[in-house]
């Protein structure tokens, strides 16, 4: 009889068509947002990027918590080995089923998550590889805000005010101003 | 005796600091999503970006609503404006009151909405100004996502299905492609 070791599924985020120059804003913002919605890290698909890595690991040594970043893996590949190894894939698009009409099925599956979030045009192959193709509204929007509402939503919207741990610097909730502690005179978070 | 008319509160947001170049794809992410999880329309402050504005407006006139675009008004100006007709104040940042704890006597007052969004960094009268600085996690994040999921919170997490008046373009929601009603055959949502 083998005891089975039972862990929390992993979400990891997926950003596709990532462009250097191009995108370097808005995936710092997919990344920050994966990060402080509770994701466990992201992968930036089939380019490197060490400014956007270096952010991204600045902000965690600085706030805490484990969040990994990846950079340069084929999104095909990427996608190939997390469903080898038993996870599903969500896809978030305009053109998918409805946030409230399929959260439900998504929390269901135990199973780790891989959620791609792409830049403009994606593949239409993803439409078919995907598990579930998922609408945060079935209008125009921002990836950043549909991972950040679909994280939210996944997490029954109770992680908002997580903790993260070895943060050197935290946050002071403040009606009227800002505190910051264990930051240095003058520093900005 | 004067009958009263009641409507819907509105709520607008107001995006400051915006830098033409620098911040376009950011702020079309901002105005995207404030039209998309159901605000009145977007303020951009103390500059005109035209290419901005039509890009808005193309959007609203083939998805849909009555979502307005207005740009170059002073962003104290624009606040202050605000007030003195009886609107209140939100600013979103990570060094205000946790959202869970702010969102009810937010939705409890039924006045018009200001919702203030910085790009990087803001001026320091606006944490006084503002009736409520709300954190949408107390964590470096996005202020798309974060506006995206204050507004979500706003309408009790009930708008991601709204309908659009005066639609060119709807999408059906599709488990696995996409499918847009309206459309032009070779047309791209």
């Amino acid at each position: 009889m083998t005891a089975e070791i039972r862990r929390d599924p992993r979400n990891v985020v997926l950003r596709i068509g990532h462009r250097v120059q191009r995108d370097q804003r808005v995936t710092t913002h997919v990344c920050l947002t994966a990060r402080a919605l509770g994701a466990s890290g992201v992968i930036i698909s089939d380019v490197n990027d060490r400014r956007l890595s270096e952010t991204v690991q600045r902000v965690t040594s600085e706030f805490g918590g484990h969040f990994t970043i990846e950079t340069g893996t084929p999104w095909r590949r990427a996608i190939a080995e997390w469903k080898r190894s038993g996870g599903k894939v969500v896809h978030l698009t305009a053109y998918g089923i409805p946030l409230p009409n399929i959260i439900d099925r998504i929390r269901a599956s135990a199973v780790d998550k891989l959620i791609v979030v792409g830049a403009e045009k994606v593949p239409g192959e993803l439409f078919q590889i995907a598990d579930w193709n998922v609408a945060v509204t079935n209008q125009p929007i921002s990836e950043v805000s549909a991972l950040g509402i679909f994280l939210d939503w996944l997490f029954e919207h109770r992680r908002l005010q997580e903790e993260f741990t070895n943060a050197k610097l935290r946050i002071i909730p403040t009606e009227h101003g800002k505190k910051v502690e264990g930051a240095s005179p003058g520093h900005q978070a």
